[in-house]
């Protein structure tokens, strides 16, 4: 067991480990490119080796820990078993090829749970969320209302956009973003010649709001 | 008296107003979908049992008040009150459909009437708007200047854009939002060569009141 | 004279004048619209009124102060004077037409050499222009050089965005303010494979610089 | 060697030299219009004397310090060393032309080199990065992840647009500056119509991670 131990908190073999990753990354970001039949063959052979290197590194980390139940009370822990497990099942049937490419692309994430300053950084992040939650429960009531609002008055004139809430929150937000949002406004104010005192509410709303929220931020981070 | 002030301060009770806003809110999203007549007869039905629902609620609320005045001085007692008894029309007549609709949107908003603290976020966010009176006197003074400019010069080149001040002034926010900015500039640097001068002059004045609007509600809530 | 200054500093002619100013900035904005005939006429006996208005509102505060010397020390109070004097001269003529409406708009400014909360706010503004200084000079700096470097390379690309220096660093302005950037960039990526590299570290420094200049102001502004 | 120290430390020569990096500068610019014959043998022998200047200025700061090895261990002597030498050059053949043209724009940035406060701001800027370390590659690792995921799913409806990873990540960026990002999207919901949930997530996320480092870098620097 103290074998285990010194390999996992080896520094050398956590950077083996980083390096790894970031190889199982580019071969990642290659097979997306047009490549010859030989650099396939390579590649898929890459692959090999990194997930039975993935699998080793995970029993040396399972076999140096004391118990199961602790290995897998850290969130992180659980990611990395399910994604190395996950990468065993052979992937050469079609329908299940798109899953093991996507899977391929998570084991990138691994790199968050090898480098703790980034652990760090997601932790402050996640802990930011709470924060904002009744500023996101406010700011979706008011994309539903002017989402059913919009899809009442507006669904005939254009359905791509206005068909149902759904399109028509998705056509908010597009708005929010200012993204060619005066096309969507002419096109509406042609039957409805006051329909940009929709619009404009909606974006001084949205935008007072996301302030707002951004100063909250801002002073409750500096208060703590 | 007492049974009804229980029955109002009752948790359960409460979560259970809560739940039917959400689904009379989920009723209006579903109501934006092209629907069998069926579901129609059912939506129908579901809306008179939420009307009912949230008139006997009211009642119960006013006559757990002591005095009528008292309810009334509470603004959200008035938006609901009048959300409520403005649903008990009955909105079959065509012309009165498109309203009875909105009105149903609107039922929505009583979350933010029962739920505390959405109602103290909205009202940190209106105390947020006196602050930001002057400014926005100030922005809207530089609005209506390049408005009236913008529609001198420019209103023989597009009409559609700068054709009067109200026109020009709505131009000029799609500008503020460089919302295909260029294509507006470029059409009338075709005639005067210099009008560069006017956008980016406009760009600089609404960024510079705006950056320090934002920065000065910082200081002032810090300060506070 | 004492009576000069009464007037002055009297609440109800305080009032007054602002009044004047908005009809004055209102008659503005009505002018922008197409008029029948009778309309004309009843705009242009106004801007009579409010031009002779400002001349008699101007002698006054000039006979109310002490010594001519002391009035015109005031900026704002030249820029009234300049204001009010050149409205005198007739427009009839054709060429100076544009130049006295353009005269007219710049009346609205006298909203904020009336309001003294607009003057605090402008000087504000004003006192938060050296801090900016060399961050300024620096962006110019930068732009100069990205609109050398893109004229001479993109120019015969597209002689209408790249053509010269100037064209060049209204380009890069567009380009900062994400307007319609890719299809600026992928025009020259056509020629130049690598020329993403060009506009995102064009994005990168503009967008650093910038919000480097915002915090910069922020803890300057708390410091003092 | 005193002469040469009194040379380099008068405020007068320094102003020359300011003055020649800004003629030189505006060489460069007039040089990306059109010119007759007559100026452009005018700008090119300005530029020779500018040439010869700014190497007479490196050799009287040469000569002025004590020992070579202090003079190049600031950066920004080495900066002007190599841009001053490689303009003696020539440039005539016109495969090294658009080099030398390029070396003449950046002498603009000798004036960095040359205004102390410029350098200063620069210098903040540079302590600036470090503090971003983590949280770039955070967001490279999120545009990384993306990137595969979008050139995996959506490489046959655009190879434009998502035919590697490269290409993918270029995308998402203009995704990231809402440069008509809904084109993009509306063009993959036609095949797979639920990856609007791709494109918002990663909008979320990148804005999500984005204010956060702006609020940290605010904190960080009012704390030291
Ligand atoms: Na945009
Ligand atoms: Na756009």
């Amino acid at each position: 067991k103290k074998v285990f131990i010194d390999i996992r908190s080896n520094k050398i073999f956590e950077l083996f480990v980083i390096t790894v990753i970031v190889i199982s990354a580019l071969k990642v970001g290659i097979g997306t490119y047009p490549l010859g039949p030989n650099l396939t063959v390579g590649l898929k052979a890459l692959d090999y080796a990194v997930t039975i290197f993935f699998l080793v590194e995970l029993l040396i980390r399972l076999a140096a820990e004391p118990n199961l139940k602790r290995f897998f009370s850290k969130g992180w822990n659980v990611f990395d078993f399910v994604i190395v497990t996950a990468s065993l099942i052979p992937i050469d049937e079609s329908e299940m090829a798109l899953l093991g490419r996507l899977l391929r692309i998570f084991r990138v994430l691994r790199l968050v749970s090898m480098i703790p300053e980034l652990q760090v950084l997601l932790n402050a992040l996640l802990q930011a969320i709470p924060r904002m939650g009744y500023v996101t429960l406010l700011m979706f009531i008011i994309f539903y209302i002017y989402g059913a609002a919009g899809s009442i008055f507006f669904a005939e004139i254009n359905p791509t956009l206005w068909g149902n809430i759904s399109i028509a929150m998705l056509t908010l937000f597009r708005v929010a973003t200012f993204e060619d949002w005066t096309d969507v406004m002419y096109e509406t104010m042609e039957v409805y010649p006051l329909s940009w005192m929709f619009y404009l509410s909606f974006i001084f709303l949205v935008a007072f709001i996301f302030l707002n929220m951004m100063i909250g931020i801002v002073i409750q981070t500096l208060q703590s």
